[in-house]
């Protein structure tokens, strides 16, 4: 398939690589910044850095939509596409009737839209990552579409599913508990290390050995540990006492702790 | 040195072995439970199961306290050490001071006191852990101690450092913060998609590369992704609108998602 890229951040730095390395062929990267459709245009064979949103006159096979969430209804309201093309996105975030509405809203030609979202972490500019092990959840309003981007999706991933919008909401609520809180937890723990000029090193075994075990375990839960686990009053009060100069890390603490006592 | 083991878990079942790996020899094994003991026991190249916590009559260089933080004051009070016995616990959440004041408290003869606190979270049963990139926390009440235990630790693991009690319980605060409540919201995200059908495997991938990235980063923060960090209230309100039926959930997640914004 030939595809043009429509955004140049962390999505389409690691996908646009990865589609290429099954085959397909991508003839276009459009970002707001056109520098960054360069930089990615530059580690791919042969795609043109486009600035221009108007794509009537581009007869790609598939479209794949990866800007920001909060930028796709001003991309979506300036997009021009050519009659019969396919758009998809690959947010975890936004359901497949939105971009339908968008596009029933702002194009004057039909259009086929899907979802492909690949339930990872992306960085621009990190390694590239390896696709085989990431789930692809896979959505398209019809049978047609479904069918490329299943076909596709099985090209780069050994793990691809039908996913609804309403299975994916749930999907991106799991992932900001486990994955966006549990990464900010660990910043907030940085912060008191740092400021005791501990180093922060000393505990990344201890995190990595505590997600492994969650990884392996049936349930997370069922290796708990720690003094909220073990109702242990006097240590919660300790380290209470001590975030009493933190007063948002003291509640987060607070209720963190709460939750786990209740648990167990 | 020979070593006498007062406990039998999660901490004494990976240790253990480890010190004996580098040439120590364990004597004996106390556990409230003698199966446990036995347990550990027949691990252990020659160690003694005991039920009896009147040691008197025990020659070992080193008795390694390493029983639940909430057990630590009983198991002392019932104690009877060999005059010049040295007592260590290896907990995270204990001061040495409270050792030292128990063993005043309870100890008819003078006896050292430190601390060997591994930084890693421990699981018995689960495969023996490598120590070598463990983190070793010490503290001594006494320099001979304090040397004894540096030795130690250095045989054991290329991370030896000495840390005082304040330092520690820095530590653990940043550790419950990082692993314990990390481990939680994974078991929370674990509910979620059990609730729904949906495996919670398709999360792992994305929970494994979030952690990578975090402890690559030279600051967790700076790899911060997700809604909050966005500050993108369309995407928090379908979220929390999702919650409404999980109110302690939908309260973490606010109260987590103001922390975040609050940095960005």
């Amino acid at each position: 398939m030939s595809i043009t890229f429509i955004g140049a951040g962390n999505v389409a730095w690691h996908l646009a690589p990865a589609l290429e390395n099954i085959g397909h062929y991508v003839v276009a990267v459009y970002s707001r910044q056109l520098t960054h459709a360069r930089q990615l245009a530059s580690i791919l064979y042969d795609a043109r850095p486009v600035s221009d949103l108007n794509m009537a006159d581009n007869s790609s096979d598939l479209f794949i939509l990866s800007v920001p969430d909060d930028a796709i209804d001003e991309v979506c309201s300036r997009l021009v596409l050519p009659e019969g093309a396919t758009l998809i996105h690959t947010s975890g975030g936004q359901s497949l009737a939105k971009l339908r509405h968008l596009m029933d809203v702002y194009s004057d030609v039909p259009v086929h839209t899907g979802v492909f979202y690949p339930l990872q972490t992306f960085t621009r500019g990190r390694n590239l990552l390896d696709f085989e092990q990431i789930p692809i959840c896979i959505e398209a309003d019809n049978k047609d579409t479904e069918t490329q981007l299943v076909t596709m999706g099985q090209a780069v991933s050994t793990i691809v599913y039908l996913v609804s919008s309403a299975e994916r909401r749930v999907l991106h609520v799991a992932a900001v508990l486990a994955c966006n809180f549990s990464n900010h937890l660990m910043a907030l723990a940085n912060d008191i290390t740092s400021a005791e000029d501990l180093e922060f090193d000393l505990l990344k075994p201890l995190i990595r050995e505590t997600v492994r075990k969650a990884l392996d375990a049936d349930h997370p839960a069922d290796v708990q540990t720690g003094p909220a686990r073990r109702h242990d009053r006097q240590v919660i009060d300790a380290h209470l006492t001590y975030l009493s100069d933190r007063p948002q890390v003291a509640q987060l603490y607070k209720l963190l702790t709460a939750s786990i006592e209740a648990r167990y």
